[in-house]
């Protein structure tokens, strides 16, 4: 299993958001969902062994962490609004501490990043750290954020967690995960 | 510089279509959108040594081919709609055999795949190929196809082109650019 988590920074929970102004109204929306779909598509099928959380810190309702699950997610197709939709139905759901199913393969809680470092060893995606190349071990759980940098409380909560690169150009949320994924697809099928 | 052009076999060339329905009504127009973003877009920043070229298939006006320059492009946002926006402004726009500017960056003619493959050293993409980081030199010139299969008279086309795959996986189009340039960004920052 590999799984991403994305920081939201600006990312409403609000479920009523239109699907027709996700870089917007939304709080670029537009960024997580397509870290979603960079996490799980493969091409004409999905990668049933990854998973995305997404760590929504917009208001009024913030924080909500939804996961995408590889495993049992349907109705999934790769244009940005397909996603979206599946957020607007797990935020419009009532949900308490612990996860509770939005669909097949979506689940919505009320909690924070602080509560998803506490229950995996995640990586951390930097400029600076290690070339992914360059590691024999690669992590199997990758934190990233949206848009913006990581506040300063948030690389406190960070301060332990490896950190990587996945190249000299610094990228987008989304072409980051691929880019990790391609080197694990490559090392899962020798290919190194 | 760095081209890349897509074959879009069902995207409209009718620019009325709506950014509400990329994916359905307007011929699957989100994977070519996706494919403008991977090939132009850092964090925060354009690739100015990026081009990509659109060649749509669709009714009713086939075939159109659009030209996105990273040297040049202004105005342009890292969500589908955002390149949309631009495609529908070009195809509104009356052209002939060669191209006309339609925005800053944009510029569009009425011309085929068989044209483009004419004026360049195109390489195709392809599952079988040789891999990208098994090769000396690579091109700086990549052709893909949408979400669907080059056809029997493109593969015709493409008989004499050098073939590359990047990895083990099928990908979608986009996501095998994102993999490409951080090759390309790997070789020129000497990372290889």
């Amino acid at each position: 299993m590999t799984s991403f988590a994305i920081v939201g920074h600006t990312a409403t929970t609000d479920g009523t958001f239109s699907l027709n102004d996700l870089s917007g109204g939304a709080g670029r929306m537009d960024v997580l969902c397509r870290c979603v779909n960079a996490s799980l598509f493969l091409s004409h099928s999905l990668r049933r062994d990854s998973e995305c959380f997404l760590i929504l810190q917009g208001k009024p309702g913030a924080p909500r962490t939804i996961c995408f699950s590889g495993s049992s997610i349907r109705s999934l197709n790769p244009d940005e609004r397909s996603p979206a939709a599946l957020i607007k139905k797990a935020l419009a759901l009532p949900c308490g501490s612990e996860f509770r199913n939005a669909a097949d393969g979506v689940a919505v809680r009320k909690s924070s990043l602080s509560r998803l470092l506490s229950e995996g060893a995640f990586a951390v995606l930097d400029e600076n750290g290690t070339d992914i190349r360059k590691t024999d071990a690669l992590p199997s759980a990758f934190l990233l954020s949206d848009h913006l940098s990581f506040t300063p409380e948030e690389e406190d909560l960070l301060a332990g967690c490896p950190r990587f690169s996945v190249g000299p150009s610094v990228l987008h949320a989304e072409h980051a995960i691929l880019i990790l994924l391609n080197e694990i697809d490559r090392r899962a099928a020798g290919w190194k």
